[in-house]
């Protein structure tokens, strides 16, 4: 395979689809909350897609069969009269520089196929410490996009994030604004350590709002009360760790305290 | 050499073949026993491969004489009246991303023209440990080939291997998949730490009921021994680190132990 | 977006002008004092420059709004009857050595056609120290350029930069005297750890004689005071963590004290 | 730049010539070794190669004139009425894989052109530790050439050099190969942790009974004293400290030892 490969697996007509992708990226939130999207949703699969610059590898099923790292694109058709959703989740980013732009671009050719007018790109931005109330901040290609998201409870503040959007979730805003698509990327906190279902909650709840739906959170909570033991076991294990160096060094001070918790 | 270049060495007839792929990779254990298989069934070279995405190097014989980087194609004709094999065999895979989805293109052309409905991939996958009789794990692209690897012993557990499969090994089942060529690998455990001829013998004797040949396994008998040597010196090291240690600190915990060990 | 794409935001005539370039480098030293001349000269931006080896990013803005990671070409109409500048800025550089090669080459396609018969080139090198009064550095690619930067105060120095000077800065250089443009770097002394703002107003002192223009340089000013600020709390952490290992360590040599300071 | 470009100096009549590679690798021996011919023997330059391949970067000489990164090919006319020598020379290799196979093949071309029916390249290869009298070690493209180099002092041992040779050095044996051409490399042992001008010497001295030439070594020999008095250096600092540790230690063993000298 030398050229990226786009395989159709089903036509649907679409009203007014709006783009949602949750790529793989911090805390994994893009994805986790995009793929339970599709499968609360009962979502179609439209395409697959297959690229030289993604990883040389294939993801092997608990059945022991092997996929081809892809990318897919689902689709939700909305029982009433209102808007219908596309949705592309993947295995893994693209692993070269140019290969981000290559699929970020093909998968702005899908959406101009289906008249998309609107894009939502889910992340993740690492705060280095574990949140319990995740905000979600958001970056926009139009400024007039910055007010009805803001008043969804959506963060707008300067340097967050601090370095850009890299990978899927900035380009489809980048790239989506030199073909005037409206784009949006909304940011859950994360602590950047763990996988974080919590994050992935947060942001369906401002899509809700968004595409107008309800979604099941039961998976994502369960998910979730699991991380929490895990977070709880690393707290105490600092807790425990911080103790001793109390012990041992006489006088810790403020900085210290932060750096271990 | 600015692209890929097919060398054809020799041509043959072949009946309905089979192809077997042991490039390099953990523990070399695909390499091993797909050379072995070479050796003692007399193979002949079919193609070499030579590509700009392959490293840049050559290989320097015993004689003293230089070999560019490149993989091979063998053949064995079957004596009897079953079918014959194709092995595909190297010094290294790709160093680029790309490289790997170009050179296993390249390999299932190659099986597309000698009509090839089986393909066998050979890898290992490291344990971290030295494991003393290692199991064969599997993994197929198509969910029918699991039951008759099981019957000859092949195991399928979920997350084994747990980050999927990368390389040529992986990509001759997701490429093939795409050619609709069924195709299994097989894993051998290993320590991945070191070559592993034991791991190349567990792999060829699966193979041997596969093929219905009979190999002999005393070439790799005798470098098992070798690197048995070397191993039982390693554990002998650690098992005086592991005393040292427990003789300077107290009380080391089972955790400890098993990071040693 | 698969190649380069070149967006013409307006069109000037320019006289006779001379391409000045700034781009991110070693204390950004280029990039500061080159933007620092398009807000104090209010430069006119004709061109955008997107490219797939630019890291695939976005960066955000105060206000929310994200921007595709560009260079970009400003132009200043001289009031009096001299010459005009053309002004080359971006947040990056390529992230790929091709990359490199291939967005130079598109500078110099554009001075070309604007007839830009004089280059220079905006950069840093890192002394490992913190300067008080860096030095400006020069290197050109037709000898004939030395005196006159000499007498601008330039410094040439046989190994002042040692290991050549990389990116698009030493780039245009090499690749104009292909084409047969004069072209000069100019380098400010800076430690090669922080944001130079002064190594920035260095630079820009000696483009004042060049252009024959002048540049207000206070908002450069509060910036060098900010970094003094934090400069001289650096300074003294190592002086106190010199005289720790004093109190600790014997006899220290000037080797170790040059080391620390 | 986009793509590699072919700069022609000079056209010369060659008799038979044989062709000589001393790019940057181990020791810098095959380009020290090179350029000292190019001094000595007047050497005359054909051509320059320029390539995206190669780093994006320019080399500033002591007057302050920065030069692109690039290859250059010289030749120099035997006055008797023997072969005359094609050499080729660069600041760097290619800083890409496939870069070093475009560079080797565009070399080959340049070979073919004037019929050069001999390759001989030069490098070094490391042995970790500081060697007074380096042996020269040979691998060739052709069995055939083995004898006539052993004659004349190189060493063939099974295991030097044991990972292959990397680079251009290696690739114009292997490629080479390809299109028919014997080519031979020369590897003159060193240190690997500096550049060797007496590394350079022994290969030269080989090169003089190949090429029946002689070649004036002053400036080697000077060079070869200056990193003596460095080398002579840093064994006195390694002698101190293996004293320190001595005494600090009770009982080095003789591997300490040998892992420090």
């Amino acid at each position: 395979m030398k050229e990226m490969e786009i395989e159709q697996i089903k036509s649907l007509d679409l009203n007014d689809p709006i783009l949602i992708e949750g790529l793989p990226g911090v805390g994994h939130i893009g994805k986790l909350a995009a793929e339970h999207l599709i499968d609360e949703l009962d979502a179609e699969k439209l395409y697959e897609i297959y690229s030289p610059k993604l990883p040389p590898q294939v993801i092997v099923s608990k059945e022991g069969v092997a996929e081809l790292v892809n990318l897919e694109v689902y689709a939700v058709k909305n029982d009433e009269e209102g808007r219908d959703i596309l949705i592309v989740v993947g295995d893994h980013q693209s692993v070269e520089n140019e290969g981000h732009y290559e699929i970020t671009g093909q998968i702005l050719d899908i959406a101009e196929e289906y008249g998309v007018k609107e894009i939502i790109t889910l992340g993740g931005f690492a705060t280095g410490e574990i949140v319990d109330e995740p905000d979600i901040y958001g970056a926009v290609n139009e400024e007039s996009l910055v007010e009805e998201l803001e008043d969804l409870g959506v963060k707008f503040e300067e340097g967050k994030p601090g370095g850009g959007i890299v990978g899927a979730s900035g380009l489809l805003l980048g790239l989506g604004s030199r073909r005037e698509i409206p784009a949006s990327c909304l940011m859950g906190e994360t602590s950047g350590y763990i996988v974080d279902p919590v994050g992935a909650q947060s942001i369906l709840k401002i899509l809700e709002q968004i595409l107008n739906i309800e979604v099941d959170m039961q998976e994502l909570e369960e998910r979730a009360d699991e991380m929490e033991d895990v977070v709880s076991k690393i707290r105490q294990k600092k807790q425990q760790a911080q103790q001793q160096q109390q012990q041992q060094q006489p006088q810790p001070t403020q900085d210290d305290l932060r750096y271990i918790g």
